[in-house]
């Protein structure tokens, strides 16, 4: 849990104070707790998910695992990090999947997830961009451009840090 | 779908009745996805892939790919079967891969598919025997070689064709 608060706290502060979502601290009480996974993650832009020995033997970690898989496997927008977690223990849905060990260096592994959300937040605003040019070719667009990107900017977006040490 | 089945069909026929593992006939419901990809995976020896249109547009299509790729890039351990796709559709990641093209003649494909399996499996009981032979120079081993062949036998090994029309 240390760690996905460092972690949170790291990407929220300045210059690009990314919106996060963080489970023990941002969850509703009172919500089912498998409606709120859903809620948070459909909310969100990019998923990090931090798996640790507690993560693997935890079914509900499993679970979120899963329904971000599901929201799809090749979306680019999931972000694997490792602590402590010996590799013969890593999950094997995963295994492909480029992955950053916090273990080593935590504050570099943060620093490669803030540029990996940003790279993120980037193209998409670049593909909104397109699109919207594509449709309104026949108006004066330089209003609405501003306004898609301030939709898209790094402050608006959301990155939930499931939980993974204790619950 | 069809090809899928039809290959998985031809395999499983006599005399060589090889066990495959086809999704859409053998995963197991209400299993995650991932896992049952996975586990799949795991429990065979040789995967096809059966390359289409549809395959190359499909996220789990896709992952399952990169799984089999993590399972070991140069393993000869994957089949990657192409129909009606175009050249250049095909996967970047499986361009230096030999391929069979069912496009043109499809009882030929089930045939050389049928063939490297087996090519695979007696490599695999060859493999197997060497090194029961070392481990076991000095005891008389000729019960114990044949049972390392039974079980390596084409009728007990597995073989999952990814569903590549339909989920």
């Amino acid at each position: 849990m240390e760690e996905a608060t460092r972690l949170v706290l790291s990407l929220e502060a300045a210059p690009h104070k990314l919106r996060c979502y963080l489970w023990h601290r941002d969850a509703c009480p009172g919500a089912a707790i498998a409606t709120e996974f859903a809620h948070a993650l459909k909310e969100s832009h990019v998923w990090a998910l931090l798996i640790t020995p507690s993560f693997v033997q935890d079914d509900w970690c499993k679970y979120v695992m899963h329904q971000v898989l599901a929201e799809g496997p090749m979306s680019n927008r999931m972000i694997p990090l490792l602590q402590n977690l010996p590799h013969t223990e890593y999950p094997v849905e995963l295994r492909f999947y480029y992955y950053i060990d916090l273990s080593r260096n935590p504050d570099r592994g943060h620093s490669s997830v803030n540029k990996s959300v940003l790279r993120y937040l980037e193209n998409l605003a670049q593909k909104e961009l397109k699109s919207h040019r594509k449709l309104d070719m026949s108006e004066s667009s330089s209003q609405k451009d501003k306004e898609t990107l301030k939709q898209c900017s790094p402050a608006t977006s959301t990155l939930p840090v499931t939980n993974v040490e204790e619950k």
